[in-house]
């Protein structure tokens, strides 16, 4: 039964690549309007691409060591014969991710101009189609090539988890790099464009003249659009080889070598692939008569259909199971997945009441901003802060409910089912960076204001979508992490005495990990301030030395800023990676695996929290400051704007620089634990 | 052997009250100064006064309802007969710290003017001398009052941990709301003083035509002097009982009724109030000539005493003890006092690097200031995070080295030896607003300018000692923590398996006990912001309304200002206390002791990192403002200034609310666990 599913899987996945195929080619022959639009998308498009290459070469030294020290070093430590296969498994997982997030770049890439082109000749409506089928495009092949990967991986392991956890952890490794370097390079690019651009020469976003806007708009690509792809890829990879170890481990303790617990998670995302297609093509029918109301219809549609059709399936083939005497039903595995799925839509709901200026609290920042800069920043934190509130809980109650059904392979199969509709997320959260991009390409170009009208419309439409996927992003990184925390704990065989609170060693390493977020954070918030530091230095620089520039007859040399971007991304991302990369080996074998359980689940609750708050204080002061440009509270240019404009900028690094890296950070040390488990028996 | 230490305890705090009463009338037999400074001094002798007054009617409230609750629940709930001998040691508690508050902030009140005078006629030499007696008059009578009612509670209960722990709640208890409300309230005044006065006005810091001027000023007594000492008349307090109830545990295990475990805290802490007696008296005789060196003459000599004294006395009286199979040495506890005072002295010294300007990061801090105050904010911010790195880390080393050495018991010790020395702690952390208090009045008073430099002299000497001080605050708050937390774990006879890692309840209650730290915090920025707002309003009616205020013919309001700054403080500070109090109760009795030990861990750990970020960050930004004022970066005026003072500016509730109040909510929660857990079991 269990090969049936991971065919049924391989075939889903193959028809997403397919319809990968068939929209990248709908997108590259649209128009992509004039020459300079034709130019700028190029310029963003090398800037992208050059950024990659270096951010894959340097990710695949670390792969290639990596797996050199999995091949070699467990032979030496351990009578284990596991570590070859289980490294090419690792570099596999690392290559398939690139490799998403290469292909939706480089779409996502051409369908800008095109979009913008779209919105200059047919509206808002075939503007949509074109940036919605960009989006697609990233969204079905991080779960296409995910899914064809694991499949692979797991036939040929036959299903060995140890190796199929290879796998995860090639596609954590590349997440980390692609969200923290990434999040450098967007917001140090930002940062320094605006406070120059805006601030100091006193012209408009996205100016042609500002030499730092086309390393801005490469940003807007790396960051949101690969940064998101290979964040998003990570957790649906790890959500899933959680549920197959704890299967396999109550396999184990049933005494049985094949149950539908292996089969189940397969079918799960099998389902989920295929409603997200559905979903797909929901928005492309009816997006353009209300894009609003058809993206949020696409989300809920693939979410719908997604538990109808998991229920199904599972009624036919779920049965009872059993594990350290605790019984739990043949449907248990679905309740959990429902649960997943409803906790993951109120946090994304939590996120949208605190960030979007609809709600009193995004309000209240924008009233307060008439005070300065200092309480702006003092509210817009405690925002942030108040903001963890609900969703802890909403988790915290979650997982005691889906270990109450389902043991811990319902803390896992919620995260499952959270996480089966990847491909619909990544497509609405991909949509609008390219939204995005096109309204620079508008301005940089010199269109009517009305194009750019058109983009900022579709944007904005994006937005509360992207607050939702954002809630999903967060809940399910936390919830495949517990779910990689159990499966390390069940694989490093621990006993449950010797990871209690009474051990004054977890207590150390509850300390240690809580602080590791921080430190983490301190240290890409310096590698912001540091590109965004020697990008403004250049930007005043250029504007100095090139004659003609303000007047708009000589060029910017865009060139130079791209690669001061990317080699503030590269040298900022090195640290935090090694540290996240190496604090679970050291902990492990020199404290041992139950100072390394604490140090996880420390990890988790902070990084946790740290997630929350930056993403949530960030995105209200964006939206606080945006609010006071509609015109309330004296509008744009008034002191009351200004505040909000300096809360905008302290917000910038935290949601898009440490909110989304800390997810990673939270995943990336539980699957390298998970993986060297073996290693630490005993 | 129990008695005698008891009873040397009692002695040697017999003899700090008396050095009180004479420290007391030295101070009161000093020069007021003239007609208008003591005046000045009377009205911010009124307002603190009228703030304790409604401070301690709220908190007796609280202490009444939940005496009763004591005294009459256990009875319905369980079959135990402690409930009323529990509430009266928590009235007493309450009302002991309540004391020490009230006789430390009366002389610090008037000690004020007396300084400003001293400075006047005979330079920083007597300055120095009035300000140290005022500062040690609280620090002696913190240590004073809790030994002596800790040794009546102890000794009228037989040394029934039970009832003991309730004293040690009644002091956390008012610790909680003398560090909200005593926070929220300094910088609520603080806030509206500067943001009106400096900003809008332009006149300078402490002008008299300021209305909210002395509510500034009663601010820096009922925060800093009167919260900060019922603050550690907790941590003191607690450290003891701690070890009181562990070895209590110890002796139950090893079959004996009486051991040396249950002497040797007394012992330890009566030679660290003689070596604090010592240090008084030797900044008092050397201070005059090198204030510096012989503020920290003073610290190191009380320490030095305290570890060699203490050696000694456990020479001559420890034993050899076991719990659990672990057997210890006899000079177990010797050594994990050492390595609590170490680490005290170590986490100190991290905090005075990340927050004096004589080092890098705020150097580097006040550079990055050239760049706009959203640089400076997100610098600053890094800096507090980065921070947390060592003191973590040295803390989970110390922990897991101090259980090594002598079990939780050896824990607890280590943080008796860190607050062995609170006496002169507090003495040197309280001169310093006594100092800055003088300044304000030799500013309001028209005096000469020399006399202000005097004064702000004296005010940068304390600054080192107490950056040192604070890491002694944070440190040992959470060396008792984890000593509470253990005794609960003891108390509520949870199994190491109940406890685990494995259990979800456990990760659960990490997960929400996590999160409190951080709503915690939201509410309390939210009240200083609403307090400031409330004061910005009332400084600029006045300056509308009042004919001549600004010419400086006519007076301010300030009463006004008071009242508004205390009403400000009684709201704020009531919502984070009820959930302080409530949160334990509600999670014991509906999700169980496990739960509940997961969240007084979680709190710890997320208590922690949010306590020193928020401490270190306002830290540093206070002292980068300074560094720039001192001239560097252009000086006052410049816009790196500017961009300083917002930074500034969003640093003050961070280091003066939000840090401080942290500790007590990781204190009171765990206490309050302490106190329920026989009701807990089962």
């Amino acid at each position: 039964m269990e090969l049936t599913f991971v065919i049924i899987c391989a075939l889903a996945a193959l028809a997403a690549l397919v319809f990968v195929g068939l929209l990248a080619k709908s997108v590259v022959s649209c128009d992509p309007g004039n020459q300079k639009m034709q130019d700028i998308s190029a310029m963003i498009q090398e800037g992208a691409r050059a950024f990659l290459k270096r951010e894959y070469t340097w990710v695949f030294s670390f792969v290639i060591v990596i797996a050199i020290a999995f091949s070699v070093l467990p032979g030496f430590l351990k009578d284990i014969e596991l570590g070859w296969p289980t490294a090419m498994a690792f570099v596999i997982g690392a290559v398939m991710s690139a490799l998403a997030g290469y292909i939706g770049m480089s779409i996502a890439t051409k369908a800008n101009c095109r979009t913008t082109q779209a919105a200059k000749t047919g509206g808002l409506k075939s503007a949509l189609g074109v940036a919605v089928s960009g989006g697609a495009v990233m969204g079905l092949s991080v779960v296409g090539l995910a899914l064809i990967g694991l499949v692979v991986v797991y036939i040929v392991s036959k299903g060995n988890t140890v190796i199929v956890n290879g796998y995860a952890m090639g596609a954590s490794l590349m997440a980390l790099f692609a969200r923290s370097g990434g999040g450098i390079y967007t917001k140090g690019a930002d940062m320094g464009a605006d406070l120059v651009g805006k601030v100091e020469a006193g012209i408009p976003e996205d100016d042609p003249r500002n030499p730092a806007v086309i390393a801005d708009n490469v940003g807007d690509n790396v960051g949101d659009v690969a940064g998101l792809g290979a964040d998003l890829f990570e957790s649906y990879v790890e959500a899933i080889i959680a549920a197959l170890a704890i299967a396999v481990a109550c396999n184990l303790s049933m005494g049985v070598e094949k149950s539908s617990l292996t089969a189940i998670p397969f079918a799960v995302v099998a389902v989920g692939l295929l409603a997200s297609l559905l979903g797909v093509f929901y928005v492309k029918k009816f997006g353009s008569s209300n894009p609003q109301g058809a993206l949020m219809g696409g989300t809920y549609i693939s979410a719908a259909v997604t538990i109808v059709v998991s229920g199904i399936v599972i009624w036919f083939i779920g049965e009872e199971y059993h594990r350290g005497g605790d019984v739990y039903g043949r449907m248990a595995p679905f309740y959990a997945t429902v649960i997943g799925v409803i906790s993951g839509v109120v946090i994304g709901f939590v996120s949208e009441y605190y960030t979007s200026s609809k709600y009193k609290p995004v309000q209240r920042l924008a009233e307060n901003s008439q005070s300065g800069a200092a309480i702006t920043v003092t509210e817009g934190t405690a925002v942030g802060m108040e903001s963890t509130a609900i969703p802890v809980i909403v988790l915290a109650i979650a997982v005691m409910i889906a270990f109450e059904l389902g043991g811990f392979y319902g803390v896992a199969m919620a995260a499952v089912g959270m996480l089966a509709t990847t491909g619909m997320v990544v497509t609405v959260d991909s949509y609008g960076p390219v939204a995005d991009n096109a309204g620079g390409i508008a301005e940089m170009a010199g269109l009517d204001p009305e194009v750019r009208k058109i983009t900022d419309n579709l944007d904005s439409v994006g937005n509360t979508t992207a607050a939702i996927g954002k809630g999903f992003a967060i809940g399910s990184a936390a919830f495949a992490a517990i779910g990689l925390v159990s499966a390390f704990l069940v694989s490093a065989q621990l006993e449950e005495s010797a990871v209690s609170l009474i051990n004054v060693h977890v207590i150390a390493g509850l300390l240690i990990g809580g602080m590791l977020p921080y430190y983490f954070s301190s240290q890409l918030f310096r590698a912001v301030s540091n590109a965004a530091y020697r990008m403004i230095e250049e930007v005043r620089r250029q504007f100095r030395e090139i004659p003609g520039l303000m007047e708009g007859t000589a060029k910017p040399d865009s060139a130079r800023c791209v690669d001061i971007s990317t080699q503030g991304a590269i040298n900022g991302m090195l640290l935090p990676g090694i540290i996240a990369i190496l604090v679970p080996p050291i902990i492990g074998f020199t404290l041992g695996p139950e100072t390394l359980a604490g140090v996880l689940i420390g990890t988790l609750v902070t990084g946790l929290l740290v997630g929350i708050q930056a993403a949530n204080s960030g995105g209200a002061m964006d939206n606080a400051k945006k609010y006071i440009e509609e015109g309330h509270f004296g509008g744009k240019g008034s002191d009351t704007h200004k505040a909000a404009v300096v809360g905008d900028t302290v917000g910038d690094p935290l949601k898009d620089t440490v909110g989304p890296s800390i997810n990673i950070l939270i995943k990336l040390m539980s699957v390298i634990s998970l993986v060297l488990a073996p290693l630490l028996i005993g």
